[in-house]
């Protein structure tokens, strides 16, 4: 197949593109490289030294002989050059990763709002208008977040997009309306992937496109098969408090002897997955593509769930770390429930890698021999979601002093 | 109170501002007069003839001694003017009537799909994170649609907003849980409705924001009592195929001698409102503001459902008109119930004005008044929702034969 990689230089879309690669696509990269700005504008930068796409792509060749093909363009931005790629390569499968994808980062500021709503919603929109406007036919497979559902704390287990719910009939009987799983994003990032499957039930009732929409879990992990086989295609690792993720950020903290920060209860319960799982998902979901004038189909994206302070008490046995509590600078209930049905991926033949599978001890590996790189300053998470949590947040003696000490 | 009307030059807007001028508040317009850039585009222009916003705002000064402050400000594209204005004025209530609100227009072209998006989501987004920056404690009063729910066909009557559905629990007990009333936009334009319901939800939720959402049927009916005062104050009067709603289409297609002309079955089912009515409904939403807290208010602002073909033969014994049937440019069901509860403004004290009051007739006069203004090509609805339906339209020959007769 041919298949356009939207936003491949990310975290999640680099590995994507190379397991596709590997797997006998023809991979075609669309990344407006908006990611390593916000390092350069974050002043920080990935663990694992991270090379230029071109350079990465290059290695990729010498190493495999395959051809990664890569074509800078903002797809939020540019809505003419987009549908002029797509009406040219007519590509047979696309998958969207291009949003900004950190919610720490889309709660920052006014500024870091309204980019993150403008580059989400213009980039998902643009491409599902330009995939009718050309006319192609291919399947489109979208990054979603289990967070739209906001970690709902009624004890029901989050099924695989829709819900059939029974409304009053003026007749006085019941009508079955089958809807998709309400949602209640907890951040102005988890909102725009709200926003986007207002925008896919849309164009798949409308046009006929044809959908798929994972809704994933916090991945955590670096290497996946294909990042191993040389140095220079080393995957990013995020670590300072907008980009990085919980369980990640734990291991790094550990390896730098930094108190693992657990904020609020570390009551919230969370979805997870390794990232080379989130690539074999993509693999899978490509290969079980919806009809045309079906409805969006959905999966949930994750292997297992957890407490967030049980991980910090796992880390800690591991490593040895301590363990701080801090304020929670995110606006959530103190402790949820999550139970999450996977069966879709599963059916497909999943084999799900957990945390039971010892990969923690390679991430902490990963963090040990990249230590030297680590910035202290960076990883204290500081965004936070109103004005009034950021001011507890700042005044709290236990975050001052670790913020005096790093 | 003063107030913000956003798109207070508008079909809408502009009998709202003066409504709530007389009403003794002070009234600031923001408008990107955009609507008046659509005429261009489109090449049509209001039935009634209408001034400039600057021209019409001296002669409610005029004649009421009241001032309208009138600012251009794009607040979609300009985030950072809206911000220092809002900082600066600090409105105590501010009503969002600033989005592209023509369904057929959404759909003419890839183009119009992109601006509705991008004008409707930014606009609101805009505001709704400037309000937070500023920390101006302003209640949102928000046009939105009936249209979001897709008239749904089951046979239960649309709420006020919101739902409770049951979900099972793991334990095998139930949960109940409070959702927005599902969504099922059928359009570009009326999914950037059901988007800005999201956007509330967390803006309330995350920022205490108090919002009030309208769900507004389809308005006819052209003067309120403040825009009789005099002819320069004329409310605006669409009839061309994109922006003409179908009442109001009705009764100028009576009043040209042009076939009612009825899409498909005509066996759609709409809700309406009278201009009145809606001015009238906006002033009690103003009374009965959420708390800082709250969940979004939700109004079914709408008087009376009818279906499409009962209207156009009412019109048609009123007026002696003929009855074309053509093709639907629209992807909808041929038929549909609808069933709308509106309690709300009915317990706020709305008296409704309702089709039975004889207010047709007037309508007919403005058309009859205003008949040599209106260019008879411009009356079909041609922006089809799909290609192929565009073709089916087009080629229809009894639409060919009233092309060619206009």
């Amino acid at each position: 197949m041919k298949i356009a990689v939207l936003g491949g230089d990310g975290f999640c879309g680099w590995p994507t593109a190379l397991h596709l690669s590997n797997a006998g696509h023809e991979i075609h990269i669309l990344d407006n490289l908006s990611r390593r700005w916000i390092d350069t504008e974050l002043g920080v930068q990935s663990l694992t030294p991270m090379d230029s796409i071109q350079e990465r792509c290059r290695i990729w060749k010498e190493v495999t002989g395959e051809t990664l093909h890569f074509h800078l363009l903002d797809i939020a931005k540019d809505y003419q050059r987009l549908r002029q790629w797509l009406d040219t390569e007519r590509p047979d499968a696309i998958i969207h990763f291009a949003e900004q994808r950190a919610a720490p980062y889309s709660m920052k500021s006014d500024i870091h709002k309204t980019y993150t709503v403008n580059n989400n919603v213009g980039a998902t929109h643009n491409l599902l208008t330009a995939m009718v406007e050309t006319g192609i036919d291919a399947h489109l497979v979208h990054l979603g977040t289990m967070g739209v559902y906001g970690y709902s704390t009624v004890g029901a287990a989050i099924p695989e997009g829709y819900l059939d719910v029974e409304v009053e009939k003026i007749d006085g009987g019941k009508a079955e309306l089958e809807i998709l799983y309400p949602t209640r994003p907890g951040s102005v990032y988890h909102m725009t992937k709200s926003l986007d499957q207002i925008l896919f039930q849309f164009y798949a009732q409308n046009d006929g496109l044809r959908i798929t929409d994972l809704h994933q879990g916090i991945v955590w992990g670096t290497h996946t098969d294909q990042t191993r086989r040389h140095e220079q295609l080393i995957n990013r690792f995020d670590y300072d408090g907008d980009y990085g993720t919980v369980l990640n950020r734990f291991l790094i903290q550990a390896a730098i002897d930094y108190p693992l920060t657990v904020h609020g209860t570390g009551g919230q319960t969370r979805a997870f997955i390794h990232i080379q799982d989130t690539v074999r998902c993509i693999e899978l979901a490509l290969q079980d593509a919806p009809k045309a004038g079906e409805r969006v189909k959905i999966f949930n994206q994750m292997t297992e769930t957890h407490r967030v302070r049980d991980l910090a008490e796992l880390v800690a046995g591991l490593t040895g770390a301590k363990v701080a509590y801090l304020p929670n600078p995110r606006k959530e209930a103190a402790e949820n429930d999550l139970i999450v049905k996977n069966d879709g991926f599963l059916a497909l033949g999943l084999k799900p890698t957990t945390l039971a599978d010892g990969l923690l001890t390679e991430v902490v590996e990963v963090a040990k021999k990249y230590a030297h790189r680590i910035d202290r300053k960076r990883v204290p998470a500081v965004s936070a979601w109103t004005k009034d949590i950021a001011k507890r947040v700042e005044t709290d003696p236990e975050g001052k002093r670790l913020r005096s000490v790093s």
